[in-house]
Formats: structure tokens, sequence, C-alpha cells
């Protein structure tokens, strides 16, 4: 394809292929969607990119992308600085941004602890963590992390770090998703919204 | 998440959103995939997209996508100029290419027939085909259409207008995918296969 179409195209399309969704197939569908909506989608996204260079930045205290350093929610006014809920990642903050799930502000660690993967403390943004839980204002920490071993691990790991400061550390509830049916759910999953049930 | 992230992330995640094979989801995941890929990922399809912009553009001959107007295949002289491949789709033509099954030469409708969705002749690049094809050099075409209903009707639509024309109208094989389990085809294609059948 590289001579048919030119390496311009071919390059496009390589690009493309290394966005999380995209395969090497659809990469090519998606540069040819591209050059068919030239107007209406490539120069919109050519410039939206060119803004994005210019103007994101990574927030200085919580790890947050935005647009402004401190960030949009670090300087909020409106968000509780007692709480600082902990994300391995800014997508998990996107999350629960969408779910409006909490007022605290944020700290994203940039990864979970993962050994086998060679991720240590060390790649986390864990000291700062710790340097801002140590602050008078701060009163709860919740570990919003992934309920997997590796989001565990990190979640026990800084809860220990954490022993010093005079803070409340907890965690996301386990239990049945709304809308979920009890018939797909996993035996973990069950017993431990059984043993965290609330009263109705 | 728009006063979250700030209106240019949003406004990246909506472009990515249009791409085909990226949904909302997968839009915010690859918006971020691109922040954090600031260098080695944003930046060079920032500029590619920025190339693409500058040299892409439709072969006036057959329609193909190239950097180059008449396209690369149109003016290489080892393809052969008496075989006109009929494609609805750059896809397509890229498909062949990928497969190398053909030495001829192309040409893009832009569509199939589609009278439910209000594609008739006038949007498809039939005019210049026709035109084309009644060229003293040229002796066959090829229809590589899709094997469905819109297909196959574009197929008998054009087979018809090239009546007058000094050609050969030929069409893909139907037949047993390389690779397929008889066990899981269709009836029609195995009838065709068996109709189709090849000496061994």
């Amino acid at each position: 394809m590289g001579a048919v179409a030119g390496p311009e195209i071919e390059r496009l399309v390589q690009l493309l292929a290394r966005l999380p969704g995209l395969g090497p197939r659809s990469a090519r569908r998606a540069a040819l969607h591209l050059i068919k909506k030239r107007e209406a989608l490539m120069m919109p996204l050519s410039g939206a990119l060119q803004v994005a260079l210019d103007k994101v930045q990574v927030c200085k205290t919580c790890g947050n992308i935005d647009t402004q350093n401190p960030c949009t929610i670090c300087t909020d006014p409106k968000r509780d600085p007692a709480i600082i809920v902990v994300v391995a990642d800014v997508a998990d903050l996107w999350a629960l941004e969408r779910a409006n799930a909490t007022q605290g502000r944020y700290h994203v660690l940039g990864a979970t602890l993962s050994p086998l993967d060679g991720v240590g403390p060390q790649d986390l943004s864990i000291d700062a963590l710790v340097a801002r839980a140590h602050a008078a204002e701060v009163h709860e920490i919740i570990l919003a992390l992934n309920a997997t071993v590796d989001g565990q691990t990190t979640a026990h790991y800084i809860t220990d770090l954490l022993q010093d400061a005079n803070v409340k550390v907890t965690r996301l509830a386990h239990g049945v998703p709304v809308g979920g049916e009890l018939d797909y759910l996993d035996e973990g999953t069950l017993s431990a919204a059984m043993r965290q049930r609330t009263l109705f």
C-alpha cells in the first residue's frame, strides 16, 4: 500500500494505528475517513491537536491534565480541600467526574504498583501524595483504585505510608453494579455486597 | 468533563469520536493517550495530518487518493492500461493492492447504488467510467464490487451501460474464502463454489 497511496498517507495510518482502540485495519479506515472529510474533520482535528499541543499540561499539584496549571479542580474554591481522591490514571479521574462522584480534589498516581511489570513505588507520584496528606486541611484520603490485584496492592502500600498522617483512609465500596444482574456476578462481588449490605 | 479538562481537550475528544472505530469512550482514551505521548505521538500525528492536508488529493482519472495527480497507479507504465478494475471505494482499492490482486488500473465509483439511501447513478463516478471504457486501449472491465445487494445492483447497472463499449465485462469469482471452513459458510457461497469449481 505504501507505493499506492504514498508515504504521507502510510505515515498517517501508522500513527493512527498507535491510538488505543484502533488496529492497522481500522487505522486505514480512519485515515481514509479523514481524507474524505477534509474540511469537516481533518482540518478541525489538525487544529485541535495543535491547540492541545500548545495548551495542555500536567497539574503540578495533583497530576491531572488541563489547560491551566494548577488545574481547574485544584483551584476550584467549591471543591473540598479536606478530601483527596487517589486515582491511578487521569482516565479514572474523568470517570469519577462524569459520575459527579465526589466534591473532593484528586491525586493522580500515574500507574498502580506492578512488581511483575517492573513498576515500583518510585514510578508513582506517592511522595507528593504523602506530603499533601500531611497538610492540616486534609482529613480524608479516598483510595479510588481498581479492584484488581495491582490496584489493591497499591492501596495497601499507600495505607501503610499514611499511618503517620492525621487522615482517615477510605476506599470505594464493593457491591452489585447499578443495573447489574446477580446471576452474572462473580462470587467475590456477591459476598462483598452481602457483607457490606446497607439499610433499605 | 468539559469543565474538568477544559474545552480544548473536550473538542479533541469529540473530533476523535467521529473517526470510524472510535466511540465516545475510546475517543477519550485516545485523547488521553495522545496527551501522555505528546512527543512520541501527538506531535508526529499533528504533523502527519498537516502534511496530508497539504498534499493528498483525488486522482482526476480514477478517483484514487494520492499525493500526486494523476495518481501513482494511473501513471505507472508497468500497470496494464487494457484492464480497469472498478471498485466502490478507495478502501477496496487498497485491499486489492495489498492482495497484489491485479496489474490493471482502477476506477473508484465513490459508492454503490442504494435507492433506499437515496444514492443514485448521478452520485457515482459512472459517466467517467463509461468514457474510459470506450478508449481503444481498454479491453476488460473487472467489476470488483461487494457481493451485497447494492454491490450487485451497481454491477448490473454498469454492465448494461457498457454494452456499446468494445470491452469484456467480468466480475470477481464467488467461492470458499482461503482458509475458510465449509461448515461455517452460507448455502449461497457453497453452491456458487460448487458451480464454479475448477480443475485440481
